[in-house]
């Protein structure tokens, strides 16, 4: 499943398809950034044990970071993390009752040991889970940190070249 | 690590040797009503392949019911849960920051498909889950109902004897 | 109001007739799971003798679970559960104002002595009670064992064979 | 129970014992305005009985406010309200983890049909029942009118004369 | 604007005009209960002297009750209370952001000495605002009294007459 | 990028084009008080250097008053406030999963030493900044000071003109 | 009660005695400055004429700003504001049960039309309330901003001079 | 301020000096596992110039990681996050009135377009953002990998070692 012929360095996970909607924005950003990556449902609950090989093959499938998403009692991002020692950075899916904010805490709120870099909840979290997967990359690919340079001075362009909110508006 | 002859019918589990002052308050309930426990300090982000086995050998080892305490991002009621048919009763553990609230939506909000019946944060919470597994235990153990029966007397007499709160207050 | 002609082994009652939204549900998976059932509105404040009634007479009527979804100030799992030993499985309905936080906190915090096993907020919480329902059956019931076993199964292929979220998205 | 040889108008109940350290703020302040009242404990999960018989005597053993304290899962004024048609104020007491925000919840978001009165969490409510509960009797009573008149111009006399917060601080 | 010729006992104010929305269920419940009341808009905030000279005159106007409608930062029933012995009935309006946990804690947490008896958030709790002041009318008014009973039976018996949910939903 | 000839004492900024919908009804304010003012978007996140520089030209650019809008982690009043003296009023604006909480506590949560003042979430936040903007510059301006007393005027009228909420609704 | 002979252009004021212990933050503060500022405490609840008459004095008496501290149920704030136009900055004062959250949306939350500029919960909000209103006073006093500028630079210097936090720690 | 003659490639930075009670357990994961580290206070607000230069050298530091704790409104290492392409990893510090809540929401819901990698509020927190660090460290430096590995077996063993919770509590 994964998007090009290069091997992809991130997975982007997600603990069931309706999580989609968010965690494309995580997809995108990597595309316009040129990072292979890998589009999987993998879900805590109802497949525990393909969690678990998935974790265990991570680092072997050559994923330099993993991307996990999930709502509610979310509980794919730490237990990835308990098994595998790539890195694994969480997007709290908006939930139908409490917003996110269930996410948010099944998430971030791991304890001492077992780390998952937790990103805002919903698509701009995924979107940011994306972009600092690639910071991590840039860190030994230069290709990947001019693009990201790039993809930053147009983000400030765009904001600079329109200052006035009331245009358009 | 049961503690009687007789084979346990309800496991006690928690995420970390902290989390006894809690889960005691359980163990504590079930000595009361004389069902045979087994205590257990299981790890879902510290040791996740034991988790896994114990959930894939709960029912052999004929446990009825596990009564699973955590804290925090508390992963282990739910994960034990994906992994098993025996119910998983699961207690939230008060925790530092967030009093409980994390622990609570980590272990309540769980997807469709896999349940956790949810008591409430700490002590109360543990001895309830000691309660309602022998509440489901006493369905098929006449002793146990009974038992059960005699406790309920005496918590209601208890109020009941002493209506003045302002004695020995 | 029973489903089948097989005795009702399973409960389902709420507070309200707009609480079927939400507890119709657990009704669903129940019948998927071949279990006869009772549904019926018992409101904690507007019917309160008969929610006393249906409690005393709920071992008698052959119940072994009570499922009872309720909404705001949400007393009709906790009350049900101080009049009789049949186990009791709470579900939060989601309310106007407060998403079932106010729904969650009043049936969940229950004081020791007295536990509901507490499901999630809304459908998803409903769908689970039914299938806690079912496991503890389960225990003294191979037929019920076996369909649960099946229904898992077919829950985890579903995913497993829709590896993909981008499909049909 | 009742504190002096006149018939309680008020009744002060409460769910357990420990409830009374927050509870007799409302017996001091009645005390003070010469209102007689009564003090029982009467807990909604392990007295429910009680509870509905103490609701259904409550008009005839003259009572003409019940001010009601709970903690958690606070179900008892509530269910008091919904079993007599005595005015119920409900005083949510401060709970372990939740701070009293279970108890506020359980207490205030009553349905439409059943109203609870509802004061701040802890011991300021409790005052404050009392203070309400005098200025609905005083509506007929015009000694208790005449007290409640002097008592808040003592209290805003003890503002007044010290307009300095640093005196003695 | 009193709706009758009777003198009106009640009265209902709020801070905006857009909170009849939600007042006007405290209105139709007093309409049916056949108690005369009062309705105007009075702004803690825009016209803070007329707030005062409302509670000022409460008493000599005849109001034994007011009911007290606001939204957000809701000072209207609390400064009401501290300017008259006039029992005050508080009912939070959802609010565009918070859903009304601001209109809440800004009624409910009044400290010692003013007190507020405050009502669910919302439509709930004006109509129950309304059934409280008719529940203390009741106690110095058997016509009222017998209405409120009829009233409470006739909700009674609409749950009663139709248990099952599943009958034209 | 200001609204008329005169010199524009306060500036409007806002952290996204988007917050624009909230923010314009500061502009609106502040056009009917009279009062000239400057509009741009400086995000903090995608053009610190434009925040940098912005702040520490306030002053010299004569702006008396800083409004900034923001959403989310919204850190552009705050980091506004490190770089001037010039006072800053911060408008959490509503954020998609949690109803600008996180903006409210993002904004009004400054640490000891540089104060933003925070006004209420969304619209009517961004209105109530504009017209505290107005009254510190009535400090210093009697044609300000007389334009907001009208103002007010105009206000308490137009709810004293129409004390029933039933008109026209 | 004024704390020099200089006529002071602050005025702070609380609603209890208690505040004072969160309140002196900005007392020091302003101190510091060399601003002087009156100290009084204005109980919205129980001294409700005398807030009016303090709002209705205010800038006759010479205060160019109000600084209102109030826990709970926080009304000074707001009411102060609705009759002056004298700028009423807002301090939320930390409560026992919700811990300030209570009393910053009273105070925060205002609707359009009376503003509150409102600073973070407990000491650090009073310190700030103090700076923002010596900001204030700065854009028409020079000697004040002179303080100001000094008093901030050696707050950076106090910062920069010990940038290893394990110093002395 | 580095801690070894190797280059510091993971930096620790905090908001104020107080921050190191948190902070430290960072410190100590990275000393555990043989990693140079540089810890240095930074505040977003009293040294916001030292912030943006401390960003702008990041790179050429030499530093690959960046963790930056904060309190309250932490705009720390959302504003480091803005202004280098060095990945940020967030700590929130648990705050008095909040909990830490105020500084999660800051800190964690960045807006699209620049990540913080959010960890738990707290030590716990810190620890594991150090084990982050360590673990995309890992992914291009074998010996840290080898360090980590053996670190978690460790952690694992600890809890095999001893699974029964009440030895020696």
């Amino acid at each position: 499943m994964s998007l090009s012929s290069a091997p992809a360095k991130v997975a982007i996970v997600m603990g069931s398809k309706s999580d989609w909607a968010t965690m494309q924005s995580a997809a995108e950003v990597l595309t316009e950034l040129g990072i292979a990556h890998h589009v999987e449902v993998v879900s805590a609950h109802r497949t525990p044990d393909k969690l678990f090989s998935f974790a265990e093959n991570a680092q072997q499938q050559g994923f330099d970071i993993i991307i996990a998403g999930a709502g509610g009692a979310a509980h794919l991002p730490g237990m990835l993390a308990a098994k595998t020692l790539v890195p694994v950075l969480g997007v709290p899916v908006q939930s139908a009752a409490l917003s996110g904010v269930d996410s948010l805490y099944s998430i971030v709120q791991m304890p001492k040991g077992i780390p998952v870099g937790t990103l805002a909840i919903g698509k701009a979290g995924a979107a940011n889970a994306a972009l600092l997967a690639a910071q991590i990359l840039a860190l030994h690919d230069s290709l990947i940190a001019s693009r990201l340079t790039e993809w930053r001075v147009k983000q400030t362009d765009a904001v600079l070249q329109h200052p006035d909110p009331r245009e358009d508006a």
